[in-house]
């Protein structure tokens, strides 16, 4: 795709180009942050209010059973599920990403206490997402007794990290910020050669490309359904427990909604069966009813349609930077190969900041992150052929005309 | 009070009588469980518009600042202060109750464990809400090394029972069966001259009570916001942390929201400043804004007025039940004393689950509570003396005419 016509032409042939009516998208704006926040669902202004005014206004109390607020947890997880390759009541959507990641550290540290005392390692790289090292920080903290974190700093010192040591590896599928794509099947291969259990977040990877959790023998995973799940902002996060661990999965935030008998009222605990013992406490309804209006979209197409436009978009925008803007200082993050990317691409720019500026003034929202860094999401659901050619059009504008000015104070921008 | 009439006289002269008008109540209901779900506010249905359809919808991710989601834990925060007794900038509303919970005990036995390393207990009661109890064990479990939870059997146990172990006198400021109100002042004042902190979970006394944090010293207090302050159901809940403890608070949840620069994604962890590293990861969005409905609505009487009317409530409720329903085994479970009770009552009898289930279809909605409790709940915003009246007419035919049956299956109900 050289030219304008070339993406109409894509756009017009391509069998996902009907899925963008069911976004509600601002007007004169090229969205390409659909990776830190998701489009909104048309259908969820009609599910916010049904929320609001029906069931929490009109049947108030008895909406948690009538209009199944318990049971939205688990009953979105299945709706998830067949997105990473889980099967029927192996995931829940609750909490945060941070906390279902305090949870399943806490689960994976718990099952090698009981069979390899000595492993207290948590492995993970220097460029993961910060609040992952953060929790895993908190947690290991707190324990003591020798529990820590490792950190490496590149993906290729992972394999040959994993030790004697090492408790559980730690990863997010796909990096933050250089969208670099860990292979899940043979980290998962090589953890568990070594004597390790895999925690995967899956912020990056979940609805923007397929996962296979079971398949790949992936331990752990959580992730968050605001990014390409189009979940709403802050949406409750997930976690998922491969089936091998479900009986002996183990952890500390074991709140009501976990236990066996939750209106028993007994003062004791005892651990609900199932993934349902990954619960804590009582759900944000309005937020986490909205999350299956971005699932029902899916269910029109598949992951690999997805992933299929997805690698093209990825493709096309990194050729046209590099033909349209070769005049400019970018630097490529993200892989050059299709196969180790998610769906957002970052190029490094030492003005980056205020040329993400410059592009959202003009319309083309990315976001940027430290140092230097420019990521642009696509999104297939939404993402057209000819916004990926309009928004390097005016990010070569802004470059040619250097019409980004200084160092403005930096907005924070998730 | 005695006869119907009365009843409307007292609602012509309330204060707060104008109020309902705030809040949109199905008709043919007299709603007494606002202390497990509280009403909608009419504001909340255009709130869930802005946010789901201008600020989700039109912004996108510019909203984190432009509509200031990030500030919004903080700044409802700041609009919720008042109500417990609470500076600027000592109260968050983030996460569940439960997590919340684990912060605040966590914090408080770090406190101890720098100080008086062998206060190794959690005092509580036994019949404190059971996912209080949970979380306690969940975290004391977990920590291992002597750490463990005590229950007394009752409120005046508990002055006894604290000793050189207790670290944390942990306690529900009023109790979710019976109503029992603590003494605060009294109890922060024992448990401090023992040695020991003090965390508070006012989920059944905000907004339904004065209470005053700061003054009667406390240490440490969570709660939620969606019983007495009608934020919608399972809307983040508080947590607050006494001036004098901020700069030592420390808690394992520490994700990048507790972070002294999110946006600087350092890999090592900073705690911010101040109350702000009580948070942990991204909030529910849509649930976390409309909470500033309910507390809008607060802003337009204070608590003096409302306690004042509540306790009328719940005085004339008893006295009712006690004239009009003499004949039948209904037991007053909630303390007579109205100073030793919050804003809801409850009566126990055998056949407590039937009866309810028989007010709830016509149309007086309490709840019920193992074992054989009918919880009746007061709400001064919304709840008028003629709906106590007409609860209590209804509650009487259907003891009368036993107009319930059997042993239904019992549902859910928060």
């Amino acid at each position: 795709m050289r030219t304008r016509e070339e993406c109409l032409r894509s756009d017009a042939a391509d069998p996902l180009a009907h899925l963008r009516a069911q976004f509600a998208l601002p007007e004169k704006v090229i969205y390409l942050d659909g990776n830190s926040l998701g489009a909104r669902p048309l259908a969820a202004m009609a599910r916010a209010q049904a929320v609001v005014a029906e069931e929490w206004g009109g049947d108030l109390v008895r909406s948690w059973n009538k209009a199944g607020w318990f049971d939205l947890p688990a009953r979105l997880g299945n709706k998830l599920a067949p997105l990473v390759g889980a099967g029927a009541d192996e995931l829940v959507i609750t909490d945060s990403t941070s906390i279902n990641l305090f949870k399943a550290l806490a689960a994976a540290l718990h099952l090698q206490a009981q069979s390899a005392p000595s492993r207290k390692v948590i492995l993970s790289e220097r460029s993961n997402f910060p609040t992952d090292l953060y929790m895993a920080q908190g947690l290991t903290e707190w324990l003591g007794r020798g529990y820590r974190l490792r950190l490496v700093d590149s993906a290729e010192e992972l394999p040959g990290a994993l030790d004697e040591d090492t408790a559980v590896l730690m990863l997010t599928h796909v990096n933050y910020r250089s969208g670099y794509l860990h292979a899940m099947r043979v980290l998962n291969e090589r953890a568990h050669q070594a004597g390790a259990l895999t925690v995967w977040d899956l912020a990056h990877s979940v609805g923007a490309l397929p996962v296979d959790l079971r398949g790949d023998g992936a331990d752990f995973a959580i992730g968050c359904t605001y990014k390409y799940l189009n979940g709403g902002p802050g949406a409750p996060a997930f976690i998922w427990v491969a089936p091998r661990h479900a009986d002996r999965f183990c952890q500390p935030l074991s709140g009501w909604w976990s236990h066996a008998a939750p209106f028993a009222m007994q003062a004791e605990f005892a651990p609900a069966a199932g993934i349902r013992r990954a619960l804590c406490g009582t759900q944000p309804v309005v937020s986490l009813a909205l999350v299956e209006c971005g699932l029902d979209v899916f269910g029109l197409t598949d992951m690999a349609a997805i992933r299929h436009k997805s690698v093209d978009l990825t493709e096309l925008f990194i050729a046209l930077v590099e033909e349209h803007c070769a005049r400019h200082a970018l630097r490529l993050v993200t892989p050059r190969c299709p196969e180790a990317r998610g769906s957002h691409v970052s190029f490094a720019h030492p003005a980056g900041y205020a040329i993400m500026r410059a592009l959202i003034e003009r319309g083309v929202i990315g976001d940027y992150r430290e140092p230097e860094i420019m990521r642009f999401g696509f999104t297939p659901l939404y993402t057209r052929y000819v916004d990926v050619w309009d928004a390097v059009q005016i990010l070569r504008d802004i470059l040619d005309y250097k019409s980004y000015s200084g160092t403005a104070a930096r907005d924070a921008v998730t």
